[in-house]
């Protein structure tokens, strides 16, 4: 970079004028060129630049910075953002990291990272306003207006109690249209929304947005205010859990980003695998029982992966739609037996369709009317118990406390190769006088 | 439900204090228990009951009723949330009910149904604050006071010229903290960031939750304001569009609910089991051409279920991870490039790793060396080409202008399939000698 000096000027007003279009352009850049760039900027840019990065890339630059540079960044980061960035790094080097912060920075990092992961008290800023209810209106626009010059991005401002409970709620508006000498728990609304600092992110999603509040106050169990979860925060978040679920239906794991370490990608990913290779040893353990039939008629061995990969991409579907009204919370558990025979019966009607072509496309290739018959008898079979298993193993998973999305499709498709094979060539056997 | 007039007291009473615990319930019942509660109350808590029910379940409810009552309920919905309900109609019978609403109310939902599905023009609202820049402050403030009673949402407040082009943006708290004589124009924020009506929702989201903003204003391309979106309506949204994302890659409609009738599902899965079925016999095509050597070795076939399940699921993760990075927008196109050449390495070292395992038992359950070796490295080959083709698929669709997630596992699994098979059973034909 030494030779692009001259270009400093320019790069310094790029990243003044508009923080968010520049983080875009580091972010395209290779790790190494973008610490580069970060390490020739004035300190107030880099800290404004990681601020519209994404985490994950910020947490890889940050680990790549020289250990100076990285104490003078880290100490400039919002609380929230210092905290999700350190839950990307590995674990060991999270405690390393963290000495590195001034006392009263690390402590509110601590504090946030002592919450579960994706609970609201993990999400939540600290970024609030709240006042006690003896304040008068004009004081109170007082208070405000001195936050303001610190860009502070409150919205509501909450009532307390003496000993910080939450026991009110006003917007701005209220104060407009106030006479300033009302005191604020004579105005405020009492019926106040919050959630507890243990809830599910995704579940705060989902109270938000059917409440149509674009803020809600995080209390504890004694109702004391602990801070906000504003909807912007959430739309990420909300996204990003959606996203990984996919990930997690074949056993990546949920916290893989497309640019994590290689060595990352490996850790996380080969343990799934070798279970899959388990299982699929498990469905050729199936095959070998009929070894003796396949070696007398070949030709069955050719529809092994129809009958298979039909089953394992039509119980896919199934598990999709279930995963889908799983995440967004429109299976009502009194309803989970209904969802559950509703897929089977579309797993009978599509076994008996695709049994009826691929009985008939056998047929035709093969020129064997028995061969048609026993592929489309185990088509049938294996496409309703893929229905069946779609839609059951999730809401199980659930029902038993587990990630309904964790490993599913691996389940599934040991699912439908063994019983797909179990009824293919069960059906070979015993239609094996004609096969021949 | 005659039986229960009794109750009546009781679940208005409910329905009143707590619209959304009482939806909740409704989305518990059958439709038609929920059709028939909605007959029973009042008209006034059914528009509130069914303003939190979500939309699928509300269309079904809606189509469920008598077409009087569906006449004056349609009527009392919120404009955009009426719009989002006729959406989920079929397509003819969306025609059919907008004939049935009252001509402003038809006209303003037709508004919003011609932008493009899930455009910033079809979910933004038409409930916003917009004066002109030459209005006092003080005017301003009577006016939002005005409109506190009508219990409007917005929470900043536009500021448009003459043509109704959008040319400034204050907060409630800058009114607060102004002098009642200040024109709006004179203390108005002019650098308003705006998103365009035929933008993206997934796009929308992206900008918001980058740059923190609790808002956003849709105007065309005459910079005219023509709505606004909040970001808590965006929650639901994304966290739909990412889950359907799950669906449209094993070829089920992004439409598709937990709760859509059979014949919809039926409808619009069959189709992609169909196109899933011709690239399994292409699978099976494959197998038949080395249908002599399977003959001869038995046992090749017990393995053909391992290598192509091996391949299909390791794919998949590449996939999934890929998706991930573009649905949050973690992938520049300029690195495009090295995400494949990543997820194919990644590919290489998990089949050496898995090749090896994969030989190893094949060695120990069969006794064979040379077929572990060929297991192995079939394996090996078809892991290296699953981490390859698990990026390329993606972001090949994606560059081409195709919606990435669409039937992307199906193609996939075609890859897995076919490549596996040919290596495997390749490398059986090659070492054919030592096998038998």
């Amino acid at each position: 970079m030494g030779k692009n000096n001259a270009f400093l000027p320019l790069i310094e007003k790029y990243f003044e004028r508009d923080p968010v279009a520049a983080a875009h352009v580091l972010e395209a850049m290779s790790s190494s060129d973008a610490v580069e760039v970060l390490k020739t900027i004035p300190l107030s840019m880099t800290a404004q630049a990681l601020r519209h990065v994404n985490d994950a890339f910020a947490a890889v630059l940050l680990q790549k910075m020289p250990r100076a540079l990285f104490v003078r960044i880290a100490n400039t980061l919002e609380v929230r953002q210092a905290a999700n960035i350190f839950l990307q790094f590995p674990e060991d080097l999270r405690r390393e990291f963290l000495e590195l912060l001034e006392e009263k920075k690390k402590r509110q990092v601590q504090d946030l990272l002592i919450y579960p992961r994706d609970s609201a008290g993990q999400i939540m800023t600290v970024d609030f306003v709240a006042f006690h209810g003896d304040l008068k209106v004009k004081e109170a626009i007082q208070k405000i207006r001195y936050l303001a010059q610190h860009d502070s991005k409150a919205s509501y401002i909450y009532v307390i109690d003496k000993e910080g409970r939450l026991i009110g709620i006003l917007r701005m508006r209220d104060l407009l249209l106030t006479d300033g000498n009302t005191l604020l728990e004579s105005i405020m609304h009492r019926d106040v929304f919050s959630v507890d600092c243990f809830m599910d992110r995704e579940h705060v999603a989902n109270e938000l947005s059917k409440r149509n509040y674009f803020a809600v106050p995080v209390v504890d169990h004694e109702h004391i205010l602990l801070g906000v979860i504003r909807a912007e925060q959430l739309i990420a978040d909300v996204q990003e859990e959606a996203v990984e679920d996919i990930q997690k239906m074949f056993g990546a794991s949920g916290d893989e980003r497309a640019f994590s370490p290689v060595t990352f990608s490996l850790r996380t990913r080969l343990p799934w695998l070798h279970v899959n290779l388990m299982t699929a040893f498990l469905a050729a353990w199936v095959v070998s029982l009929f070894e003796d039939i396949i070696a007398r008629i070949t030709v069955l061995a050719v529809f092994l992966p129809v009958v298979a990969g039909q089953g394992g991409n039509a119980g896919a579907q199934s598990l999709a739609v279930v995963m889908r009204g799983i995440v967004m919370r429109e299976i009502p558990p009194s309803r989970g037996k209904q969802l559950i025979l509703k897929e089977t019966f579309i797993g009978f009607i599509n076994g008996l369709v695709i049994g009826v072509v691929t009985a008939a496309i056998a047929l035709l290739w093969q020129g064997k009317p028995f061969l048609g018959l026993v592929v489309g008898l185990g088509m049938f079979v294996n496409l309703t118990i893929a229905g069946f298993a779609g839609a059951l193993i999730p809401l199980t998973m659930k029902a038993v406390g587990l990630d309904p999305a964790q490993c599913s499709n691996i389940i599934l498709t040991t699912v439908t190769d063994v019983m797909g094979f179990l009824s293919f060539l069960g059906f070979a056997v015993l239609f094996r006088g004609y096969l021949m």
